[in-house]
């Protein structure tokens, strides 16, 4: 066999233990809220039909699903013609799945796959990897974690309200404390789009409107003017898309210029049962911002959206949703409005280490390591350590008869917090020497105690 | 949009709520039991590149892998001359890589990778989906999880006897009984292939035994003779792999058999002392079976093999593994060895539904959901809601005003054991009305004790 360097593909990465530590603390923080709050889990195959993903994600979406080989002769359907006409033509011919781009898109056809087992309204949870082509660069890979919730089958505004509520138990059972929750709504940038001239245009607007933190003001101007709206009234309307004052300020204001306007105000209407929903649950809402330049490109929103972001604006949106009218339609099932949120776990990894929050979660699942100095200890140590499993204290044996200081240094690498050292003399006289590996500490402890030491010093 | 009947590929599946709370059950099981042993957790990507894969499963293998096209243009290194030669070898231009297979080739590549940092003895698990372009059939899916548990850099005996406890612990815990773990020995293989004429056939023996089950001890015969094997000396070798008796007499047995014929014993011994150290960490092991026709196609075991499967025959092998000298000499890292094993999930998921072990699985994240007659019972309802929630009680509010009897149907078929109902007298009086979904008993409790009651009677 030949020798390898063997590597990783571009863009992905292997989780080692002390990683996959701190990725369980957050998974398990965030699985145990959306259970909390109803939600239940669902997951889907790595694998869907390129039939379900094509053309959902837009053309540059297309570009970056990664597809997957027909098994056995793949080219037997590629003619010397295919290899002319370019390689998007011979597609469909050498590969019919894909890898899943999202988890939104998998969700939705499975909805529609099982619109008639399913209890309406329906709240679900997913956390499973996604992959996209995309370049990689810092904090952007080809296979990362989603973290989705939705619930399908109601317009109902305490489910709106609920994405917040449950957003902000997350981030405050992470540690995180200075993010706002912004939200908007859908149809208050669509009387807005119509005050810049153009209400037709609301998704362009949006698009446009989306872009405003990475290229400015200016250019966003440039933008809507290029795409038809009128400059003297984009330049009024770009005042009020930055309005500032309380939530309740914002919504008066808002109202009667559109009322003034004769503009649809269902959406201001919407946001403030909203808000009355989240203060009945008497949640103290004064990190949740209503914020008139929130757009969210994705055209498929249609009510209110929502986006987390630090205050500090030291990395990009950390969570983003909305609501939507109609989740299964490009499926053949019409009907299924929903609002669900998305969490960007990677970001909030990297959120986490560069605050040192995941110092205090314990990397290591053994609580104790017995350490032998010779092989007759072995006789000793085995029952011994079977009764520790069978008290349920995660421990083990070093198996090997090594120096002693490689043991404990297998211990303290592995951050194990307790190691119980064998010897002649500790099994003539049944005292076990303890040691503490964060304070250095020692203690004899006879055999008969060790299990209840240990139960009340982990 | 075009309507579709969307579907997901062959061979893979979704896991609504009710097969993910099974699934869950079954995975925090073998987590536990493998963190309670000191195994800590390992994730790799999805994607590896084909270097990495190909070669490593034989050229059967090789065909299965899922090959991922590469991104762009992928035909443009393709000419007219590779579709004449045939896809294989237009492969290598079209694709660099693949999705995991396994979980051992990943997890060699990750050690290989990382032999510097890592702490060994290494004891990792791995619970993670693979792909398998195999013909889909009943039990067999082209996507599936598997759970392996390995440690590397460790000869001793004890890390082979912690398999064994540790798939007795997993099974017991799963309600699954009449099973048996049975081990052999490779090097006691190689020496029976010796007796049969050809020691250095030692794979082709063990390939050929390792389908005794399947085609019956005459095939085999025959394909051991065309290996190059001795007739006469195969048909006595056969009576010694079926043996019957104790492990103790079996080992007597082959023992005096190999040291008649001057045979290398020291597999027989390293069984002993495995079998030892079971027995010194006080298990009872009458399930384990010392069964000398146990083989096991795979090449790389060097060591003690094992195979778990049901006393009834009903189903294949629900878990294999074995003692492996070099996990990582194909990735340019030689001399680590180690031992590990890996467990059928979607074998074990079947047998458990067969034998109705789920049905006390409590299938519901939710266990109280709170229905209104009216919407003002809302702003009653909400801060109650929530504080069910802070006191860590699951629960949620049919967020619509639907008649009682579809908010009831919604609680039963989401199996929610608790309803508590809220209209204009319960408002009133403040006594709420509990409805306990499995027995149909309803409780009026004051709005006050509305928590620990439930509390109490979750």
């Amino acid at each position: 066999m030949d020798n390898q360097r063997p590597n990783t593909p571009k863009g992905t990465r292997d989780f080692g233990p002390d990683q996959m530590a701190n990725r369980s603390y957050i998974l398990t923080t965030i699985k145990n809220t959306f259970e909390k709050y109803g939600y239940q889990p669902l997951e889907t195959p790595g694998m869907e039909n390129l039939s379900v993903l094509m053309g959902k994600y837009g053309d540059e979406g297309d570009q970056l699903l990664f597809k997957i080989l027909n098994s056995g002769d793949f080219l037997k359907n590629v003619s010397p013609d295919d290899l002319e006409k370019g390689y998007k033509s011979a597609l469909p011919k050498v590969a019919e799945k894909g890898l899943r781009y999202d988890l939104t898109v998998p969700f939705a056809r499975y909805v529609a796959m099982n619109q008639h087992e399913i209890v309406f309204p329906f709240k679900r949870y997913q956390l499973q990897p996604v992959w996209r082509a995309d370049r990689p660069q810092k904090g952007r890979y080809r296979e990362f974690l989603q973290c989705d919730a939705d619930v399908v089958g109601s317009t109902a505004p305490v489910c709106d309200a609920e994405l917040a509520l449950m957003i902000n138990e997350i981030f405050e059972n992470l540690g995180i404390e200075d993010y706002s929750i912004k939200i908007n709504h859908r149809k208050i940038l669509s009387g807005i789009a119509g005050l810049a001239g153009n209400q037709e245009l609301e998704n362009a607007f949006c698009v446009a409107i989306d872009k405003k933190d990475k290229i400015g003001t200016e250019k966003v101007i440039e933008e809507l003017i290029r795409q038809g709206f009128e400059e003297n009234k984009v330049n009024q309307v770009m005042p009020i898309l930055e309005m500032s004052g309380s939530n309740g300020a914002k919504i008066k204001k808002i109202k009667s210029l559109f009322e003034t306007n004769s503009l649809d105000i269902s959406g201001i209407e919407n946001i403030e049962q909203v808000l009355s929903v989240i203060q009945k649950l008497g949640k103290n809402i004064s990190n949740i911002e209503i914020d008139l330049s929130l757009a969210r490109g994705l055209s498929y929103y249609t009510g209110i959206i929502i986006e987390v972001s630090l205050n500090d604006g030291s990395i990009g949106s950390l969570s983003g949703g909305g609501r939507y009218d109609d989740l299964t339609g490009v499926f053949g099932v019409p009907g299924i409005p929903g609002v669900g949120f998305s969490l960007g776990f990677d970001r909030i990894y990297d959120v986490m280490v560069s605050r040192n929050l995941f110092d205090n979660i314990p990397k290591s699942t053994s609580k104790v390591l017995i350490a032998s100095f010779e092989a007759e200890a072995f006789s000793f140590a085995l029952p011994l350590l079977q009764q520790m499993r069978d008290a349920g204290i995660a421990s083990e044996i070093y198996p090997d008869i090594v120096k002693m200081k490689k043991q404990l240094r297998y211990a303290n690498k592995k951050q194990i917090p307790f190691v119980l050292v064998i010897g002649s003399d500790e099994m003539e006289t049944g005292q076990l020497v303890v040691k503490n590996m964060s304070t250095g500490e020692q203690n004899k402890i006879n055999k008969d105690e060790i299990i209840s030491f240990l139960i009340n010093n982990i």
